[in-house]
C-alpha cells in the first residue's frame, strides 16, 4: 500500500539492500559506541538496528543463532568453556545453553545497551541469562582475550558486527593470536563470516589472518540469513591443531534433546557442502 | 552515498524487501501480457524487473536456474524430454541442455518480450537457444500443457512468476492434472516453491493441489536466491509414481563434465536435508 513505511538499509559494500515492512520506531538509545533502534515489523517481529545495519528480528535470527552455536560445539568433541566476544543480543548464549555438558559460557560484549534492549524487546533471546553457567559481561573483547588464561577455553565464538566500527579490531591477526592462545589443544574458533556470494574476500583475508595467527584448519558453512546482506551468510570454524572440520559428533547431533528451529545432524552436513563458487574460491579441504 | 540511486521491491504478501544499486534503467517494454524493466545494477550486473518484481540479475541468477533443473535431472533416472513452462529468460533451457543425454528441451513462454530482452541483457542465458534440441516457444503453458500428448515427457519444469497474474493457472489442480498426464509413469514435476521461510502455505497448498492431481511424493529443496523474497527460496519436485525423491544419481552428478556455479553432487544432497521448521511443517519423507 502506498501508506506503508519500509525500513531499508542500503549496504554499500554490496550494492544491494534489505528492507521490512515497519507498524513503528519502538525506541531508540545513544548507548557509548553506537546507536540502537528497535522497530516493531509487520511481519518479523521486532527488529534491532545498530548504526543504521540490522542486527535481529524476531522471526528469522534462528538460522546465525543455530548456526553460530551448534556447528563449532559439535564440531569440537566435549567442549565445556565457550566465550562469546560480541553476542550482547543473548541468542548465541542461550543456544550454547541448551547443550547440558556446557560447563560456562562466558559473553564479552562492549555495549551493555544492546543486552539491556534485547532483555526489553528480545526476551526469548535472553531467556538462558539466569543460568548458573551463564556469565553476562560488557567489556572490550579485544582486552578480554588478550587477557584470558592461556589453554583456557575450548570454543570461541565470534558473534560481532561488520568489520567496521567498534568490532573492526576482531577481524585481524593480533585478536586472532590471542584467541589461539586462550583456546586449549583442541579449540575451536568460530566467526561470522559475511557473505560468501558479495563479500567472499572478506572471508579470504580473515582465513589469512587466522592462518598466521597459528590456525591450521578453516571451515566455512554457508547458511540463509534474510535480514544480512543478500540473505546468505556464513560462519567460518578454524581450528588450533590440525583436524578435519568436515567431520563431527554427527550421532549426538542427530540425538539432540533440545529444540531448534533451522539446525539439526542433516543440516550440518549439509552446511559442510561446498557450492562450485565457494569451493573454487576458499579451497577448503 | 546520498546520491546513489536504489531500486527496491516491497513484497507486500512478507512484509520484507530486497533492493540493489542502480547505475541507470536500460530498457522497459510493456508487452501485451506484462511490464518488463531492464536496469544496469552497480554490483549484480543487469536486473530483469517484471511488472515490478524482480526476476533475475546476472550475477546471482546461477542458484536458481541450477536448482530448477539438475536437481530433477539427476533424480530422474534417464531423462530424454523436458517441457519447461515460462522460463522466458532461457537460463533453465541452458542449464538442462549442458546434459548431454537430453535429446529436446521445449520452452512455452507466453511473452515473447521476457525473452527477447534476455537475448539483449542476458546473453549468456541464451547461448543455447540455437542448439538442435532446443525449442524456443512462445504460447500460453496452460494450453500447452492440455494439448500435450499423454506420457510423452520425462521432466516438466514450471519456472513461473509467483502465482498471482499471468502465472496464477500454474498453481492449480487443472494444471496439475494435465502435467501429471503429459508426463511418462516414472516422470517428474518440478516447480519454483517460492520462500520455506515467509511462505510455506503456498508451498503446503501447491503439495494439496499436486496430490489431488495424482502425484504422489513430494521433496523441497530450499537455496538462496538473494533476489527473491527473504533471498531463501526453493523448488518442489512432485513424482507421478511412488518413489524416494531424496534418491538421486549422485555419482553421475558428482562425474559432470560441465560447469556450474552452485550446484554439485553434495550441494544436491545438502538440499534435501530439512531444517527443523521445514520438517515439521511439510513432513515430507
Amino acid at each position: 500500500m502506498a501508506n506503508d513505511t519500509w525500513f531499508y538499509e542500503n549496504f554499500e559494500h554490496t550494492g544491494s539492500a534489505i528492507g521490512f515492512r515497519i507498524v513503528r520506531k519502538l525506541d531508540e538509545v545513544q548507548s557509548p559506541f553506537q546507536n540502537i533502534e528497535i522497530y516493531q515489523t509487520t511481519d518479523f517481529g521486532n527488529l534491532m538496528v545498530i548504526d543504521g545495519a540490522m542486527m535481529v528480528t524476531t522471526r528469522e535470527n534462528f538460522f546465525y543463532h543455530e548456526m553460530m552455536s551448534h556447528a563449532a560445539i559439535y564440531t569440537h568433541a566435549a567442549p565445556r568453556n565457550i566465550v562469546i566476544i560480541g553476542g550482547g543480543d543473548c541468542g548465541t548464549l542461550r543456544e550454547c545453553l541448551k547443550h547440558a555438558d556446557v560447563a560456562s559460557v562466558v559473553q564479552c560484549d562492549i555495549d551493555e545497551q544492546v543486552t539491556r534492549m534485547a532483555e526489553k524487546y528480545f526476551p526469548e533471546l535472553c531467556e538462558s541469562n539466569g543460568d548458573p553457567r551463564a556469565t553476562v559481561m560488557f567489556d572490550d573483547g579485544i582486552a578480554y582475550m588478550r587477557n584470558a588464561a592461556p589453554g583456557s577455553i575450548d570454543i570461541i565464538i565470534v558473534d560481532s558486527t561488520d568489520p567496521v566500527g567498534p568490532a573492526e579490531g576482531l577481524f585481524n591477526r593480533a585478536f586472532y593470536e590471542n584467541c589461539f592462545k586462550a583456546l586449549r589443544p583442541d579449540g575451536l574458533l568460530v566467526q561470522q563470516s559475511e557473505s560468501p556470494l558479495a563479500l567472499m574476500h572478506l572471508i579470504q583475508d580473515m582465513c589469512g589472518a587466522m592462518r598466521e595467527a597459528g590456525f591450521t584448519d578453516f571451515r566455512t558453512l554457508p547458511f540463509p540469513q534474510p535480514c544480512y546482506p543478500t540473505g546468505y551468510w556464513s560462519c567460518t570454524l578454524a581450528s588450533k591443531s590440525a583436524r578435519d572440520l568436515a567431520r563431527f559428533r554427527s550421532h549426538d547431533a542427530a540425538a539432540k534433546t533440545f529444540s531448534t528451529e533451522y539446525y539439526n545432524a542433516g543440516v550440518h552436513q549439509a552446511a559442510l557442502a561446498q557450492p562450485e563458487f565457494i569451493r573454487r574460491a576458499l579451497k577448503q579441504s
